[in-house]
């Protein structure tokens, strides 16, 4: 079994997370003088980049057993959750980036031969941190969040998810879909998973699912949103690898399978 | 022509509408015993019809010649904009008001002679107050909204929608929602129509489409949009009635026609 620290790798995330953000909020504040979608859109690739290899270098530096699975290429080559693995996110929320400058957050999770022990997610313009250490409780800011409250009928309840996922598409059968939006009270929808799963926390939607996800844009919110009582897993009942995209539904335990009737996945058909 | 003097009753309805919101602040933050659904739903009716009795008791003590177009029953017979009409929705985004006690807002328009005069949309528990004078610009808090950019594509924009419009309903058809959401760069869904306007107005989405809004829900935000260079009108194109519940499509000018061509109204055909 691989030693882990908990407490005092959570505090040195913690700081370069904080850190991370104050460097994307002092260049996304900076005036630009063009800012067409070509130039947000390279800015955003620029911010992902830089952000991600700040945190590798700060990572490899500080403890080289250490891995890193992250989206823009500063990561391992990571087939398995063995030992410590950081789940990097630098930007979730893209389009947020480019079209709002707000609601997007950087989504740091670590992981010990495969558990979650650590998430972060940072929503940098508001300055808002989301955290928690397993066992331990999460946290928005300095607030520790109440555990989920008894569950909700799926009638009673608020679903967020893409609206795409509504109309034909590769990934699942969507008029199912639009059965389950007929059946919950109502959706939302708000552009990045990471701070989806923070909002399923702090309770104010109640589950949400996604068929698309990479393991850095809900590795720290899986962690965070299971301190509160909140399960995540694969529509199909099965546990979430954190190795490839899986069909994901999250949500008060008691709302997972009532969910996951509505969800045929076409690549098992 | 009606005497209006725009400044005047703007500063009157702004003071009320602060008072108001802090009221509902008030009473949201008490600690309540239980806080079942049904106490929360008691809550909200409860806090809606004091929230326009306070409204509608202000404004008829100090215009007398004034009316009232709003939901809860201390409203007028409104069946014209003929000279000063008041258009108040309590609470806009009630389902927000009951899940997450934020995201909701007070909506208060002042129309005169049927053209909008004022417009002031209040994110109750963020302390965050949209407001516009016709020809003065739009506001939120003291910072002034810039105009909207020059156009996006369709292709390039953010669009707002409830999902539910994409499934089977008695207003619109929805397998062409389906291919306008397909078409759009993404989708957003945030619970309460009059905060979705002031959304469009801070250019962080772009263009909102729905089939059931009341003119309270809706009267505040167009005029608060409007100031910015944005555009509101039914999706056949006429102008909206500000009497009724029309289907709207509110944009940049130049998306209008584009998001229009998806919309076939049912009950047209």
């Amino acid at each position: 079994m691989t030693q882990f620290d908990q407490e005092s790798i959570y505090q040195q995330a913690k700081e370069w997370v904080l850190e991370a953000g104050a460097i994307i909020r002092s260049s996304i504040d900076q005036p630009r003088e063009v800012d067409t979608k070509e130039n947000a859109n390279d800015l955003v690739t620029e911010m992902d980049k830089q952000t991600e290899e700040y945190f590798a270098k700060a990572i490899r530096s500080t403890y080289q057993e250490h891995r890193i699975l992250s989206e823009e290429g500063f990561g391992d080559d990571v087939q398995d959750l063995d030992g410590v693995v950081w789940i990097i996110d630098p930007i979730d929320g893209t389009m947020n980036f480019v079209h709002q400058k707000q609601t997007f957050a950087i989504s740091l999770a670590v992981f010990c031969d495969g558990v979650g022990e650590i998430g972060f997610v940072y929503d940098v313009m508001a300055d808002c941190l989301y955290h928690a250490k397993k066992g331990q409780g999460a946290y928005k800011n300095e607030k520790k969040l109440d555990p989920l409250p008894e569950s909700k009928t799926l009638e009673e309840s608020l679903l967020m998810l893409n609206t795409i996922w509504c109309t034909p598409n590769k990934k699942v059968a969507d008029e199912p879909i639009r059965d389950l939006v007929q059946t919950v009270r109502g959706t939302r929808s708000y552009g990045s998973a990471a701070l989806e799963f923070c909002y399923l926390a702090e309770g104010i939607v109640d589950s949400y699912i996604s068929f698309k996800l990479q393991p850095w844009d809900i590795a720290a919110g899986v962690v965070i949103f299971k301190e509160v009582g909140g399960v995540t897993s694969q529509t199909t009942g099965e546990r979430l690898t954190f190795l490839h995209q899986d069909p994901i539904v999250s949500a008060h335990p008691n709302l997972i399978n009532a969910i996951s009737d509505y969800i045929e996945l076409k690549y098992l058909i």
